[in-house]
């Protein structure tokens, strides 16, 4: 059996762990911007919906022991890319908001991709990491 | 030279491996809903796609000796969100085949992410894993 | 502390590393169609595009030592899917100008997702690769 650490504490903690580690690598669910009830909240605000997402990521990280630092890779999936990159302001906001979360200029690779949908319509972002210990 | 670990032998093994062991994780192509001759099948029905995509995952895992089980992280990418998410009946039938098709309720990681097109027109759902043994 | 190498020299190092090596795995952010200054170059055809965006990718493995041959794993995000797959000539252009990147026929997992938008509007591809050292 291989050594799989699971934490499964979300509101879809039946269906997905919000994160596993395996080795030296922590998988973390794709998070969102929903409260711990599962509800989205801040519809309408992709600033705020990315913070509470990284909110979220942190808050499962610590189960673990691990903190922002540990992120090596994230994929930030979006509904709408002008809401990001849309403005030197819409740029900043959002970058503003990011690094602010990670406590500084994150040391990790990254990929911005626009999608259809997320799993919830008022969902704009859904961040993807993969953390190291 | 790095070490690492590969099978091919679906359809498009010339261009792509089925699955690659390096160190002690697994990378699977993204899964589809296609026969051994690499043909489509299900069209329109994302349950028995999906389902496929599993079997399709399983018999790649069983050339490394692994199974399921050492499934880490999945990210499902799909046509039509509420093929999946649309109604209590339609989450229900989705996730009921994927916890057959696990065993159980999985432990793993999951982003579910609605995108523009698949590889073949007729495909709903692609699923990407990554396995650690 | 986690280890981790982190490799940042391009025209986004403020926002995002290059490349982060963190134990024997490799992660790269998505590669473009951008040259040194960040600007896109290639607009409107798809295989120029993938070339240019490999060979971001070569050059970002090299400053870990690493090659090509060390990706195992690739997901091509791209904005119309009929630009690799409509046609025979198509997917023989794209894959051919992928064997040379490669310089052969690369042994690694793919998938190939259409999605909506990528981070600048005249992009049509964005390649992820992780790679084992």
């Amino acid at each position: 059996m291989p050594s799989k650490m699971v934490i499964a504490f979300g509101p879809f903690k039946d269906f997905i762990a919000d994160g596993v580690r395996a080795g030296d690598t922590i998988h973390l669910s794709g998070a969102v911007s929903i409260d711990a009830e599962g509800k989205t909240v801040h519809a309408g605000d992709i600033v705020k919906q990315g913070q509470q997402a990284y909110r979220n990521i942190a808050r499962v990280l610590e189960e673990f022991g691990a903190k922002m630092d540990n992120i090596v890779d994230e994929t930030l999936f979006v509904t709408d890319m002008s809401a990001i990159m849309g403005s030197e302001e819409k740029m900043g906001a959002f970058f503003g908001m990011r690094a602010e979360a990670y406590g500084g200029n994150p040391q990790l690779t990254q990929s911005l991709i626009g999608v259809k949908e997320l799993v919830m319509p008022d969902l704009m972002i859904e961040i993807k990491v993969v953390a190291h210990v």
